[in-house]
C-alpha cells in the first residue's frame, strides 16, 4: 500500500477515537456513569457497535483515556502559562490563576461515581502529582526571592494552594474565582 | 413489664447498635468497603447474623448511620468550640483549628468507593452545609469587627476556608496542620 493511504487510515482512526472520547464524556456528564452503555456511545458517535469495540473494551476504558488526556492537557497548559510569565511572583500568580480556572471549568460536570472511578487511576494520580510539584517548585522559587513566606515548606504551601483553589469548582462566577486566587495568594505573603 | 425492664432492653439495644457501627467502621477502614460482609460484621461484633439483620438491612445502611453520627458529632464539637472562645477573631480561629483537626483525623482512613457512597447521602450534605454556614457566619462577624477582609463575601471566604483546610487530610503531622491554619488565616486578613 502507498504511504499516503496508510496515513489516511491513521488519521481516520485518530478522528474516530477522538469522536468516541468526546461523545462518551458528553453522555456521562448528561446521564451519569451508570446510565451510559456502549450501544449509546456507538449510536451517538455514528459508528457501529462492533467498530466501537475495536477501539475500547468498555465505558470505563474510554473514560480513563479521556480523563488521562484531560489531565495531560491541563499540565501542558500550566507549563505554557508558566513559561510566559516573567519573574517568580508573576509565574506563581499566573499558574495559580490558570489552575483555579481549570478547577472552575471541570467541576460540577460529573457525578460522584465517576469521580471515584477516575481517582482510582494511578496514571491520573501521577499527573496530578506533577501539577502539585510544579506549584511546589514555583513556591520555592518565589520564597527564595522573598516574595512568598519562607516559614512554611513549599510542599505544604502547595497542598494549601491546590486545596484552596479547588473551591473554584463550587464558585458561581469568574469574578468569584479571581477573588479566590487573591485570597489564596494573600495567605502566601511573607510574614513581616 | 416493669418500666425498669423496658429501660434495660432499650439500653441493651443502643449498646448493640453502637457496637455494630463501631465494628463496621473499623472493618471498612481496614479492608475497604467492597470487602466487608454482614457475616464478618456479625462475627466481629459478637452477635448472630439474624440479630444483625434486625438492626440493619446491609453494610451500606450501617455506614450511612455511622457517617451521619460522625458529622453530627463534628457539628456539635465545632458548636462547643465556638461557644468557648471570646471575641470574633478568636471564635473564628478556634473553629477553623477544630475543623482542620477533624479533616486531619478523618482522611486517609477510607477508600474512594466509600467516599463516593457517603457523598451520595443528602443528610450528610445538609450537615456539611450547616458547618459551612457556621464558618460563614463567623467570618461575617469577624469582618464586621474589622478583623477579616471585607472585600470578599463571607460565603466565598467560607468556601476558601473549608477547601484550604481540607488539605489537613494530606498533611503528615499536627504541626503541619497548625501551619496550614496560620496560612489560611493569613489569607483572610483585612487588606490595608
Amino acid at each position: 500500500m502507498p504511504k499516503l493511504w496508510n496515513e489516511t487510515i491513521e488519521t481516520h482512526r485518530r478522528e474516530v477515537r477522538h469522536a468516541i472520547l468526546a461523545t462518551t464524556a458528553t453522555l456521562v456528564a448528561e446521564r451519569g456513569l451508570l446510565n451510559v452503555t456502549m450501544s449509546q456511545i456507538a449510536e451517538q458517535t455514528g459508528i457501529g457497535r462492533a467498530t466501537l469495540y475495536k477501539y475500547f473494551a468498555d465505558v470505563e476504558a474510554i473514560l480513563h483515556v479521556w480523563h488521562a488526556e484531560q489531565i495531560a492537557h491541563h499540565l501542558a497548559y500550566l507549563t505554557e502559562v508558566r513559561g510566559q510569565a516573567a519573574g517568580p511572583a508573576q509565574r506563581l500568580k499566573a499558574v495559580l490563576e490558570a489552575f483555579a480556572a481549570i478547577s472552575h471549568g471541570s467541576h460540577g460536570h460529573f457525578d460522584t461515581d465517576l469521580v471515584a472511578l477516575l481517582h482510582r487511576d494511578e496514571q491520573v494520580g501521577h499527573a496530578q502529582q506533577q501539577i502539585r510539584h510544579m506549584i511546589r517548585d514555583l513556591l520555592a522559587e518565589a520564597a527564595a526571592a522573598g516574595e512568598v513566606r519562607a516559614d512554611v515548606a513549599p510542599a505544604e504551601l502547595a497542598a494549601y494552594c491546590v486545596h484552596a483553589l479547588a473551591a473554584a469548582g463550587t464558585l458561581p462566577s469568574k469574578a468569584a474565582v479571581r477573588r479566590l486566587v487573591l485570597v489564596t495568594l494573600a495567605g502566601l505573603r511573607p510574614t513581616t
